[in-house]
């Protein structure tokens, strides 16, 4: 049986201030900090100590992991990164803030940007401020993979590739694997390990900062359940996302 | 030609305290955090940005770098860890009052546990509570070659099989390349770069947080004097050192 660890970053500073973020290279607030250092401490209470961790190359996600592990004593741990963690990429969206693209858009084009599976965003223009294309990170990307916008079927599209030769081979060499990434990145991986439908993913939310726990078989299938170290707190973030929807 | 840039550690908590460290794994203070952002700022002034960066396994070189990387917009890359670049094991010295240790033993007897090149301190007693003999991060490294106590011979010894088997490759693929770590497994190396007598690396200071940049040819000697980012902070720290050495 295989031990994996889903770790959605905490709050960001753009998060804070609600702009789109996707790609964008925000780090966590202090409150943020907290979610992590409280996600370590989760972990460190449950024994669930990470023997590799991979992460997203975005600072929140980095920033995330490296002060969980830091408060369960695993910050010297094996250390993987790649963009195909990445936050999904939110095309022309990104830098813009929620409620005015809101106002300016309207409900139903605002929410099938946001949460439609497969619909994503107008691409980012080249060359604007929150454009990333030429960013060093993603130097080797060739340029017909690096996204210019995406859904959360681009995103699960490529990660997969990356969870079946990275993520899996640790799994299956017995290593307590934790992934420290972002909320659709997540989303793409539990909708493939719990093989939730199209539709089923869109009602979908991770809480920041609560390690989700998922114990796998030999053929990397989730035994049960997965569950949140702290379900008390995941039920009431879930809640809280939901409610935030009915204003 | 090759870059390669080594980065000491900011002031620890015991730094701060004047205790023997060692393998004892103590975070950066508040200072030792100021130095190790100041650190990247230099990296992205002087236009030098690591590719791929080696730490220890300790806390104090892991989040040097981190917050090193973090202000030259690198934190994303490649990342590998070892113990071979722990600073040196002091033995049964870890945890002791540096000035109520020369006091004990006499300050012919401490100088050399502090600066022979050849003499190690007694070796740490089992169970003692300094004694990370046991530690998980370890577990990998086989009993007969996991130090109880060294001196800086023993930390070439163990550093130079990292040496060539991990960073020359990076060296030679052309990444630029970091090394994040501590005094004396930085001394260690710079002896071997520079070809240093056993005599002359007793007088060897790096000062912290300060980057040290080599360039090396295509047999990994250097093309000339390694050349610190700051060149007047780093000779004001090493006469500052020399000082604290004549009270």
């Amino acid at each position: 049986m295989s031990t994996l660890i889903l770790l959605r970053h905490g709050e960001s500073q753009w998060n804070a201030k609600n702009l789109f973020t996707g790609w964008v290279d925000v780090d966590v607030n202090e409150k943020g900090a907290a979610e992590a250092k409280r996600g370590g401490e989760l972990l460190a209470e449950s024994g669930l100590l990470p023997d590799v961790v991979h992460t997203s190359v975005l600072r929140r996600a980095i920033n995330t992991a490296q002060i969980a592990l830091g408060a369960c004593d695993r910050h010297w741990i094996e250390t993987k990164r790649s963009w195909r963690l990445n936050e999904r990429h939110y095309g022309a969206l990104q830098g813009k803030d929620k409620a005015a693209t809101l106002a300016e858009f309207g409900e139903e084009q605002f929410m099938i940007w946001r949460r439609s599976y497969d619909t994503p965003p107008p691409p980012i223009d080249a060359g604007s401020e929150f454009d990333n294309f030429s960013d060093p990170r993603y130097a080797g990307v060739p340029s017909e993979i690096r996204p210019r916008t995406e859904c959360l079927k681009d995103v699960l599209e490529r990660a997969l590739p990356y969870w079946y030769d990275q993520i899996v081979p640790d799994l299956r060499a017995s290593k307590v694997t934790l992934i420290a990434a972002h909320g659709n990145s997540l989303r793409a991986i539990v909708k493939h390990l719990d093989q939730m439908s199209d539709d089923a993913v869109v009602g979908l939310n991770i809480p920041t900062g609560i390690p989700l726990h998922y114990d796998l078989d030999e053929d990397m299938k989730p035994t049960g359940p997965a569950a949140y170290l702290d379900p008390e707190a995941a039920a009431a973030s879930i809640e809280a996302v939901k409610n935030q929807g009915k204003k």
